[in-house]
C-alpha cells in the first residue's frame, strides 16, 4: 500500500547506478590466503608463480640405463657398441639422472653380455587369479630383475642426448606465472601448483552477505504452523542462492515488526557482513521500517524499482567515512580494512519477489566482487502459448515452463503471484517483458532466459488438461525407469487441454468430458473440436467422483440438491473443467439453479485445493475424485464412474518418449501406485478408444 | 613398457560395456535422509509431496478490514454502504480470515465514520534522517492506527467473495507431489519444502570415491622436494575433480610399490567406499601390480584402452557375491547394502593420462549413480591452427587453446606431454581425434568441446611469438584492470609468431629479430614475411640479452668464444626464435663453428626454461635475458640489447580489448613491474615503429 509513494526506477539504471555509486565509495572484494587444496572453485586475487620447477630434477622418463650420447654415437645394428660398467647406470621411471650422463637407453634395448642372475620372486605378489599372463612374468622380469653384478652390455642403436629424459621444467620453470589475477582455479590448476611447491594463494574472500528476515507472523520452519503463522522459508532460498553464486550467507535470527530491534539488527549485521539483506516481510508499512532503518545507520540511493515482481525494493548502503558521526555512539563497525562500504538492500518479503531482486541486483555485485564467477545467463526462442498482459509501468519477469513439441519450442507463462514459490520451482524459463510492452500475444516468439540445460527440453513431455493426481505419479515412474525423461503438467481443465493439443502446444491431455446427450466420455468433444483428427485417445482409467464433505458430514448433506440449503459453502472448478461441466449438469438435471449455491463461484483449479478447503473448513462441499477426498480423510458420497482418457496428437504418438509414458500404463508399478491413491479402476490403459476420429 | 601386451579396446565399447556389466551386478546409488536446509543441489532419491497446504490458513493479502462479501453487495459511489461493528474486523496482511468472513477490503477504502484517535508514534522509531516524507508518514499513519472504538463504516464499492484472500493451499495442496524422483534440489524447491511443511527429504547419497596413490618415489606435497622425490598431486586434481562431480572423495595414503601393501589399501579401501581408484604411478610393471592386485580382489574387465593419453587404464570390479568366497578369510567388506558391487579402476600415473580416464570412464558412472547431475558437454566448431598427427591405434584427446581472431575460431594445440599438467590448466577445450582418423591438418574445422564459457573466448587476445616473462605480467595487469579479458600466450618464437599474424590465427606476436645486414630489429623480417602489409609494429621495450652462467661462473666463461671450451655445457633455443637467431650471427661473426659447441642441439622454449637448467647445473651456459637470468640468480654478461616489439595485424589493433592492452605499456603499473623484472627499458611503448608498411 505504500509503493505509491515509491520511485519507479527503471532496472537497468538501478543496477548501474548503484553498482558505480558502490564502487565509487570502495567496494572492493576482500583477500584471503588459503592452502592449494582448499582452493577448488575459488577465484585468485593475486598472481600465483610457480616456485620450484616441474620436473624439479631430470628425470628419467623410463625404466632403462642413463648413458652419455657422445659413448653410444655410431651403434647400429651391424655395429653394436659395447659399454662397460661406469659408463652406463641403471635407472628406473622418475629416478634421478646421474650428473655425468645425458641420456636414457630403454630396458628393452640394453643387451647384457651377462647372464641374469634371476632374483627369488616374492611369491605372494605373484598369486595372480588366473591374471598375469607368460608376457606379463616376462614384464616383470624385466621390471624386477637387474644383472645384479656390473656387467658390459651391448646397444644397438646411438642414443639421441637427452632422450627419454623429463628435463628440468618441462613442464613449468620456477618464476613463472602459473595463473594471472582474478582466474578460477580449475583441479589442473590446483595440480600445476602443488607440482610447482605451491602450497598456498591469496583468492577472493567470499563476500559474507547476512540476511535479516523480520515480520511479527513469521516462525522458524515446523512442520505443524498455528493459523496466522508464516513460515520463514526465504532465508533457506536466499542462502542457496547466495552460495550458488559464490558467497558466503548468514542467516541472522527472525527480528519482530520493530524499527528499534530491526536497527540493532542491522547494526549487528554490518559488523560482519560485506553485504547486508534485510527481509522485509510482507506487512504493510514495514518497506518504511526497512527504508526508515536503512536511512538512519547509512543512505538510501533508490526506494522502488520498475520491475515486477520485486518493486518495493531499497537500494541502500552503509559507509564507513560519511556515516561514522551519523553513528558515533555506536561500536566501532566493520574492522575489516576492505569495508569501506556495505551495501544494504531491502528485500520485498515475497519469496518469487525477492528472488527477482537477488537475481538482478545482488548477483552482478558479486559478480564483480567475486571476479566473474557466475556463469553468464544462456537464452532460447520459444513461441508463447497464451497471451501474457503486461504493464507500461513494470519490467516483468514470467516464469514459464517449456517443452518441445512438433520441433517448436512453446514457453507456458506459470502463476504470477509473487507468493507463489512454486512458480520458481516449476519454471524452465523467465521471460522478461519490458517497461514499454503491453504484454505479448499468444503464439509470439519471445527469449527465454533458460533455467536448466537445454538438452533436457528435449526429453520434456508437455502434459495440459485435466488434473489428476495420477499424473504426477506417472511423473515419477518415468524418472524412475528413465532418469533423463521429466513431464511437465498444467492443470487448466479438460476442455483448455483439448484446444492445447489442438494447437499443437502439448504432448498430451488429460480429460474427462461427458457428452450430456450421449452419455459418452470425451470423444464426442473431440470430434466435434478436433474435426480434422490427427490425434489419438488412448483409454486411462474409470475413476470415482463424488461430494467432498468434511469428515463426520457434519451439515448431513445428502445429494446434489442439498447444495442450495442455507448455510451450505459450496467450492467449484474452474469454467472448462470435467468436473465444472459435470456438476452444471447434474444441477440442470435436477433442474436445480445454481445462482442459489453459495460459492459456485469460488473457483480452484485442482481436485485437490477443493478437498484442502473443505477439510480446513473453508468451505462446506464440494464435487471431485475419490484419490483427492483420500488425501485428506473427507468423507465421499460417490456420484458416478467417470472415463479418465488422455488425448495424444499424432506428432507426439510416435515420440519415443510419449510411447515410454504409454508403456508405464500397463505397469505393476502404475497399477500399485492407482491402488494406493484410490478411487480408480484400470480401463484398457493405452488402448485405442474408439470411435474418436472422423468420420 | 607393458603396453604392448595390453588390450587395446575401443572407449565407446569400454564405457559401455562397463557400466553394463556392473548395473547388471548390481551398481546403484545409495540413499540418505537430509534436512532440507542442507539439499541445496541433491539430487532426490524418491518423490516428495507436500505435508501441509500453503498457505495453510486462509490469510488476508492485504491491510484492511475481513468482511463477508453478501454485506457489501449494491455499494457504489452514489450509494455507499455501511458495516456496524461485528460486521467487519480490521485484519492485517498476513493475519488469519475469520471463519464468518469472506473477503478483505484494503484499508484505503474503508471510510471510517469516527475520528481516528491517533495512537502516539514513537519518536526514536522516526528519526529519520531526512528521509520520511509527508506522505510516508501518512502510510505510517494507517499502518498504525486504527480506530480505537468500534465504529461503523463506509464502504463506496462492493467487494466479490475471497478478494484480497490468499486462500489455502493457493501455491501448495497437502498431498501434491513437489518434486518426482531424480529431481535436482533448487533454492526454489528448498523454499516450496518448507513452505509445505517438509523438513526432511531422502536424496541420492554422494558416491564415495576412494583414491590410492601407489609409488616408491612420491610424496606428500611440499615446497622442498629433493631430487628423486616426485610430489602426489594427482590425488588433489582428482579429488576436485570428483567433488565438482558430485561424488565425495576420500584420499587415501600413498602406498609404496609393493603388492601386500597396495592389496591391503584396496581391501581398506572397498569397505569405506563406493569406487575404488587405484593411481598407478608411472614406473613400469606398476600397472601389473595393479592388475595383479584387483585380479586378486576382483574380476578385470578391460586393461588398455585405446585412447592416448589414458592408455593402460584397468576397469575392474569388486563383486561382493561372487568374489565372497576369493576372500573368505578378509574382513567382511562393504556393508552397506547398495554396495553389491564396487569399481576398481586402474588410473595411470601421468595426470593429464588420468583426467581423461577419469573424464570419459568415470564421469559417466557418476552421472549415472548422481541422476543425471552433471552438465552436459557444449561443443563449438573452431579451425585448426596447426597439423596434429594422431595414430591409427588410438582415439586421441589434444588440449587446444581458443581464440577468436579476425571472427573465426582458432583452436591452437598445446602440449601433448602426459606430464604436462599445465595443458590443462592453459587448455580451453578438446579435441578429441577419432581412432580412424591419422589426425588433422592445418586450418580443417574441427569440434572442441568447451571448458570455458563461451562467451569467455571473445575476451581473449591470443599472442603467439617470443617468449618474455613481461607478457605474463600484461596479462596480469589486464584482468585486473578489466576481469573479463584474458590474454592467453604461445610461446613459439619470433619467426613463428610473425607466420601466426600472417595466417590470421594471432592478435599479437612478440618479437626480437636481428637483420644481420642493417643491425635493424623486426622492421625487415616483416616487410620480407608480410609485403602486403596489413600489420602495425609497435614498440615495446629494449630488452638486455647475455650469457647467463651459474652463480660465481665456476667454469670461467667470459664470451661467445668460451662456449666451444671441452667441459662447457651449451643450452640453446629453438630454431626460428629471435634468441636463436641471435647466437648463430653471434658465432657467425666471431668464426665459431657451433658444431663445436656441446649442447648447441639441446633446444628449450623459453628463456626461463635455459636459465632453470643452468641453475639446476645441468647446463653450463646459455644465451638469454637478464629478467630470466635474474629469477635464477644466475651471473650474466650483458651481449647486447634488442628491441622486443609488438606485431599486431590491422583486424587486431581495432578490437577494444587490443587496445585496452596497449594502453596498458604506458601505464605506471607496467614500468613498476617491468623494473621488477629487470634488465627493461621502455621504449616508446605503443608507438609505430617506422618504416614498417611496404614502399
Amino acid at each position: 500500500m505504500s509503493f505509491k509513494y515509491l520511485t519507479n526506477i527503471d532496472l537497468d539504471t538501478a543496477r548501474e547506478d548503484y553498482l558505480a555509486v558502490l564502487i565509487e565509495k570502495g567496494l572492493v572484494s576482500g583477500k584471503e590466503t588459503i592452502a592449494v587444496t582448499e582452493a577448488a572453485g575459488r577465484v585468485t586475487k593475486e598472481a600465483v608463480y610457480a616456485k620450484i620447477c616441474a620436473p624439479h630434477y631430470n628425470a628419467s622418463a623410463m625404466d632403462g640405463i642413463a648413458v652419455s650420447a657422445r659413448d653410444t654415437f655410431g651403434a647400429s645394428e651391424t655395429t653394436p657398441i659395447l659399454l662397460e660398467p661406469g659408463q652406463y647406470k641403471y635407472i628406473d621411471t622418475g629416478d634421478p639422472l646421474p650428473e655425468e650422463f645425458d641420456a636414457v637407453v630403454m630396458i628393452e634395448d640394453v643387451i647384457s653380455t651377462e647372464d641374469y642372475e634371476t632374483k627369488e620372486l616374492e611369491t605372494e605378489e605373484h598369486i595372480t587369479g588366473g591374471y598375469i599372463t607368460e608376457k606379463q612374468a616376462m614384464d616383470d622380469r624385466l621390471a624386477h630383475d637387474k644383472p645384479v653384478k656390473s656387467a658390459t652390455i651391448k646397444l644397438y642403436d646411438s642414443a639421441a642426448p637427452w632422450q627419454h629424459i623429463r628435463q628440468i621444467g618441462e613442464d613449468i620453470c620456477a618464476g613463472e606465472m602459473l595463473l594471472p589475477s582474478f582466474s578460477k582455479v580449475t583441479p589442473a590448476a590446483m595440480g600445476a601448483m602443488i607440482a610447482s611447491g605451491v602450497t598456498e594463494l591469496t583468492v577472493i574472500k567470499r563476500p559474507v552477505v547476512g540476511f535479516i528476515p523480520t515480520g511479527d507472523e513469521i516462525i522458524p520452519p515446523t512442520a505443524n504452523p498455528k493459523e496466522g503463522e508464516i513460515l520463514e522459508f526465504n532465508s533457506v532460498i536466499y542462502t542457496a542462492m547466495l552460495k550458488e553464486w559464490g558467497a558466503e550467507a548468514i542467516k541472522f535470527p527472525i527480528v519482530k515488526d520493530d524499527a528499534k530491534l530491526i536497527k540493532a539488527a542491522v547494526e549487528t549485521a554490518l559488523s560482519e557482513c560485506d553485504i547486508v539483506l534485510i527481509g522485509a516481510g510482507s506487512s504493510a508499512g514495514r518497506e518504511d521500517y526497512t527504508a526508515s532503518v536503512i536511512s538512519q545507520v547509512g543512505t538510501i540511493l533508490y526506494h522502488g524499482i520498475a520491475i515486477k515482481p520485486g518493486k518495493p525494493a531499497i537500494l541502500g548502503y552503509y559507509d564507513k567515512n560519511t556515516t561514522r558521526e551519523k553513528n558515533n555512539n555506536s561500536k566501532e563497525q566493520n574492522k575489516d580494512t576492505h569495508r569501506s562500504v556495505v551495501p544494504l538492500i531491502g528485500v520485498p518479503g515475497y519469496p518469487v519477489s525477492g528472488i527477482i531482486v537477488l537475481e538482478q541486483l545482488l548477483r552482478p555485485m558479486l559478480d564483480y566482487l567475486c571476479g566473474a564467477n557466475n556463469q553468464p545467463y544462456t537464452y532460447v526462442e520459444a513461441t508463447l502459448s497464451k497471451s501474457v498482459a503486461s504493464t507500461l509501468k513494470y519490467r516483468e519477469f514470467v516464469r514459464v515452463r517449456l517443452g518441445y513439441v512438433k520441433d517448436k519450442l512453446i514457453a507456458a507463462p506459470l502463476g504470477r503471484g509473487s507468493g507463489v514459490v512454486t512458480s520458481f520451482m516449476r519454471a524452465d524459463g523467465i521471460l522478461e517483458i519490458p517497461q514499454e510492452a503491453e504484454g505479448y500475444e499468444s503464439g509470439k516468439k519471445v527469449n527465454i532466459r533458460l533455467m536448466r540445460n537445454k538438452e533436457e527440453l528435449h526429453q520434456s513431455i508437455v502434459v495440459i488438461g485435466s488434473h489428476d493426481p495420477l499424473i504426477d505419479e506417472l511423473s515419477d515412474l518415468l524418472r524412475i525407469k528413465h532418469g533423463n525423461i521429466s513431464l511437465g503438467s498444467a492443470h487448466v481443465g479438460s476442455m483448455s487441454g483439448i484446444l492445447a493439443v489442438k494447437k499443437g502446444e502439448a504432448h498430451l491431455a488429460g480429460t474427462h468430458l461427458l457428452d450430456e446427450e450421449t452419455g459418452e466420455y470425451n470423444s464426442s468433444f473431440i470430434r466435434r473440436m478436433i474435426p480434422d483428427g490427427g490425434v489419438k485417445l488412448i483409454k486411462c482409467v474409470k475413476r470415482k467422483q463424488g461430494l467432498m464433505l468434511p469428515k463426520g458430514n457434519p451439515k448431513g448433506i445428502k445429494n446434489i440438491a442439498d447444495l442450495v440449503k442455507d448455510g451450505i459453502r459450496y467450492v467449484n472448478r474452474q469454467k472448462g473443467s470435467g468436473t465444472r461441466i459435470l456438476i452444471d449438469y447434474l444441477c440442470k438435471k435436477d433442474n436445480i439453479d445454481t445462482s442459489n449455491i453459495y460459492g459456485y463461484d469460488r473457483e480452484e483449479f485442482t481436485h485437490t485445493s477443493v478437498a484442502a478447503l473443505i477439510a480446513a473448513g473453508s468451505a462446506d462441499v464440494g464435487l471431485g475424485i475419490y484419490s483427492a477426498a483420500k488425501i485428506y480423510d473427507l468423507e465421499f458420497i460417490h456420484i458416478c464412474d467417470e472415463d479418465y482418457d488422455f488425448l495424444i496428437p499424432d506428432h507426439a504418438w510416435e515420440m519415443p518418449v510419449v510411447q515410454e509414458l504409454l508403456a508405464l500404463l500397463e505397469s505393476a508399478d502404475f497399477a500399485k501406485r492407482l491402488d494406493a491413491l484410490g478411487g480408480y479402476i484400470l480401463n484398457d490403459p493405452g488402448l485405442l478408444r474408439v470411435p474418436c476420429a472422423p468420420d
